[in-house]
């Protein structure tokens, strides 16, 4: 490798993965992970996960407010109305071969939608915040239609009743869903809602920041999501969990031996949060009263010693991942499907941060130092006109 | 707004953009706008558009060198035999509505390739090369088949004959290109392989860093370049000069009442290039070439009085996307797909990125300065029991 020749400027500051570089002001979220604080437009995510829905917390991250009973019922309304997904979007997903991967299949849907959108193209800070109501009412009905086609069954069409967590179960077996499934995963939702600018968030801002459109944004956000560093932690926290249940080994051994074998225990400790994930104590109450709901007591029992045991051995806490794939699981949701969930929240904060790009605009582009070679030149003699 | 409030580390640093900040090393591309200077791999920019072929500069890309005669071969078969598309992605984009945004639409066809490839999800590092072939290769047959389904027409089977310039400008027509049309494009093929860090190549590495797939990557990419300040320039470049044309303003008064109006004048000076855009001055004698072949020297002469009234009243030189435009526009293909041209071109310095990214990979994640309210709580009253 050549030594690296910095682009001319005088103000090259080197930054590999950009890490410790501020990239831009948002007033959207705050994470504190020495601190465990998680707060979005100045609400702490607990009592947000306690005392407000999903739909609220939109609205919060839209708008910087949390909804009076006015603006409440207008986004419900306006959000349930919004629900149908056009007939054509639904006809090419249910046309691809049943062993897609739920990502790039709700990436294809989501690029999809855009084409039937008579606003698609259209930037005004109006039509890019109905197009977030459409994104966050459409993305659910694509998910459940997807999850029905895995299993070989048509996409049953979305009511006008009932909240998105309510209605998305409902989508999904035709079946009405318990209140502690609506709560737990209402509360999933606004806890995946948002969390600054992660790595999707920031390809959506990227893309955005070119003036693209916010289909476009949305799409690119999905497929930097679909990557194993970002989302799916979830997802292979439950293949372990079923992989264990299965094997039928003593939860606690199980979690000895791995840690002997200095091996990966999926779910715990997070990257961020050094202390306690503060997603992580709501959803684990979510479990209990989900379990016992669905009379599943079993999982949340496992849950505890391994949670008890990984606490005793390191000293290292569930992360949101730990419980989100077993409140998931419970819901009847497939493991693979379980980062679509992720997007069906994250919506309504990507939609928020490219609002807020758009507010006051600037191309994201970083330089890269060039270590190639110079100054090569082609042999004549060996040029393309001696070879066509 | 209150005063921002950086994330707790000690080494933050502002970068609004990241103007400035070196966010990687790569050994692909050197660009120095003020000398007029852009260099793949080593070579002159220049010198590749003269004496090389669009698959050499591919092999270039890829591999950091200029293929020898096998290699040569080789590739060509190969980039030959994998053109026909999955007859399922062909019939899922025949059936978008004709007034599609094509750059939407070849977004959603990249995405949907990715169905029907059993290597999607297969990260290693020879199964992302051949990805990046099956992509070079395919996506000039998406493109061809999107241009005439907007003319109510259905698409031409790819033939194995021929390089992609050739094969493309058949599968728009189903007649032989001529052999300037060919040059032609190939030269613009080459001039628009890579550009450096652009925002859709940050996009791809963005998205890639995650260990996302390359259609996702790609996808991302193709939904950034769809941005008003990324691609397009070509189209608004052909825009204007078809309303002159149409209008039957003296070329020379139109660009003088333009510059009375201060009114810009689309094609000319660069972001990046300070003197000549080097990639200009090729593409303007393929111009004169290929208008010699095509008997329409009138939009040559249109051309050589712009520049040479800007040259005289502002001292500012056309660039690429000036003569990219016409080109194009002898060529035969709409104003709206001059993006999607571009993305054919740009897809093997996108591949040759993420490959690069994935030799050494870094998830990308700057950080925000937090600007919102801080100690929100939801007063219990107007919490969500009391609405539900």
């Amino acid at each position: 490798m050549n030594p690296p020749i910095l682009p001319p400027s005088g103000q090259d500051r080197h930054a590999k993965g950009l890490e410790g570089v501020i990239a831009l002001n948002s007033s959207i979220c705050y994470i504190d992970g020495r601190k465990g604080t998680l707060v979005y437009r100045g609400y702490a995510i607990e009592d947000l996960a306690q005392n407000s829905t999903f739909e609220d917390v939109a609205c919060l991250l839209w708008h910087g407010q949390l909804p009076d009973e006015t603006r409440r019922s207008t986004l419900s309304r306006q959000l349930s109305r919004l629900r149908p997904v056009p007939e054509a979007v639904l006809r090419a997903l249910v046309q691809l071969p049943t062993d897609f991967d739920a990502m790039a299949a709700l990436r294809t849907g989501i690029s999809l939608l855009s084409h039937y959108d008579p606003e698609a193209n259209d930037g005004s800070k109006e039509a890019n915040y109905r197009k977030s109501l459409r994104l966050t009412a459409q993305i659910p009905v694509l998910i459940a239609a997807l999850a029905r086609h895995r299993e070989g069954k048509s996409p049953i069409p979305p009511r006008e009743a009932g909240n998105i967590a309510a209605n998305f179960l409902y989508m999904l077996s035709g079946e009405e869903p318990g209140d502690r499934a609506v709560e737990a995963l209402d509360a999933a939702l606004v806890l995946h809602a948002e969390h600054g600018l992660n790595a999707s968030t920031f390809a959506a801002r990227v893309i955005g920041a070119t003036l693209s459109d916010i289909y476009s944004a949305v799409t690119g956000a999905v497929a930097a999501l679909k990557g194993a560093l970002h989302g799916g932690a979830n997802t292979r926290v439950m293949m372990m969990l079923l992989e264990l249940q299965e094997s039928g080994e003593d939860p606690a051994e199980f979690v000895r031996r791995k840690l002997a074998a200095k091996e990966r225990i999926m779910g715990f400790g997070h990257r961020v949060y050094k202390t306690l994930d503060p997603r992580a104590s709501v959803l684990r109450q979510m479990l209990e009263e989900l379990g016992r709901e669905r009379g599943q007591m079993a999982w949340v029992d496992l849950c505890s010693t391994l949670t008890r045991v990984m606490e005793e051995e390191k000293g290292i806490n569930a992360n949101v991942d730990f419980y989100s794939g077993l409140v998931y699981h419970l819901l009847g949701i497939a493991p693979d499907f379980y980062t679509t969930l992720f997007v069906m929240g994250r919506i309504t904060g990507w939609s928020a941060h490219l609002m807020e790009q758009w507010d006051d605009n600037r191309l994201i582009r970083p330089r890269a130092a060039y270590t190639g070679p110079v100054g090569l030149t082609i042999d004549s003699a060996a040029a393309k006109d001696s070879h066509t």
